[in-house]
């Protein structure tokens, strides 16, 4: 996440100035990732310890201290809207529709990660059901203003190059995002313990990699693309 | 490796805009590095401790906590396919070659790494071997398909010093990337217990400086090399 941070700000000059605020976004979203991972890498280090007695197996026990999975949430809350900014933002779409679809989908993603908190912590399966299915409103619109509205923008790209591009991310967008709903039912569907916990973390990682990194080199990718197409002068920046 | 991030990343803007990408990927492949080695360096002096009884002699005893090999696995899951990336950018070939170039050897090296790491934490030496040989299948794909690409990629460089610099990196990188199956092999064929620990890591931390600090010297130099001769116009970027 923090190399990724890196390399989009380094980035920053190879792209002309209309997709600058995008990148920079997309920087700032694995920094706050960066900072949350190490925050959870050394809650989990106090959470469990790894020892082998008398030279045994090593074997894995609770020190007694919570795992927080908070950090998740509040990275969530900050990374999400910006996401889905810096990819309004990549479009290029007239500056009223990029103010209007900002504020919808931003305030629209930040009440689904608020609304999925209060069954994460929950060991009730009733509750976590309860939660799951309040965040998933917000969820489903998001997602289904991301899926329809990036395919008209796809097929208003500059380049076929540029429309590729942006066909992957509406792609990527929906895969990721939907990896997330899944990965909270792991505890729901009644698996508990250490397992559970780890396929829980194990695929909260992996979607975040898709979400921020790998979705942030597509953003990368289609602001290098359009900004050749630009400066190369087959299109006049409108 | 973190004081070669720092001189890659100083050096962008003494090369043209077409070899930015692959010298900012370059540092960020030895600031991961640098990042994992601290990480090793940690769970080194965790795993073991270094005290004299009683005045006596100093001798190395095992704390109990495990030393986790799974930082070095993680960061070749990461760096090997940037390398490959970096050195497919600095050749400069066609777009449509480079992204599928990339593709092909960023995945067959990523699934080398991860079919090592199996074996990698295994006692069983039939275990390991098996793992070895899984792993070696990509392995040979790549440094195949390296040795014969970068071949005819040297023929086709810009002056005589580009191309003996590219020789350089192909010789380096079929050298480097050698080394690390008969790393492996330490534990392989029997050897065990503290030394063979001690060989396994300084073959390796050996192996990962040449792969990634002196081959990403020679891509900065091959950068700058092919710089100068865009810029005194004896070659027209394509």
């Amino acid at each position: 996440m923090g190399s990724a941070t890196i390399f989009f700000w380094l980035q920053l000059p190879n792209v002309t100035k209309s997709y600058r605020t995008a990148l920079t976004i997309t920087g700032i979203v694995t920094l706050i990732a960066t900072y949350h991972y190490i925050r959870i890498f050394n809650s989990w280090s106090e959470a469990f310890t790894v020892a082998s007695k008398d030279g045994g197996d090593y074997a894995v026990q609770l020190t007694g201290a919570p795992f927080n999975d908070g950090y998740r949430y509040v990275d969530w809350l900050l990374t999400v809207p910006l996401l889905l900014i810096e990819l309004i933002l990549v479009m290029k779409l007239p500056q009223a529709e990029t103010v209007s679809l900002s504020w919808k989908l931003g305030l629209a993603s930040a009440l689904m990660v608020a609304l999925g908190y209060p069954g994460e912590i929950q060991e009730d399966l009733a509750v976590r059901w309860f939660w799951w299915c309040l965040s998933m409103i917000p969820f489903c619109y998001v997602v289904f203003t991301l899926a329809v509205g990036l395919a008209e923008a796809t097929s208003k790209q500059p380049s076929p190059a540029a429309a590729s591009l942006a066909s992957a991310a509406r792609y990527l967008t929906v895969l990721s995002w939907c990896t997330y709903p899944f990965v909270y039912m792991v505890k729901s569907v009644g698996l508990a313990g250490p397992a559970a916990t780890m396929y829980e973390q194990v695929g909260y990682s992996l979607a975040d990699v898709l979400a921020k990194a790998v979705f942030g080199v597509l953003i990368w990718a289609i602001a290098a693309e359009k900004s050749a197409v630009e400066e190369s002068g087959k299109l006049l920046p409108n």
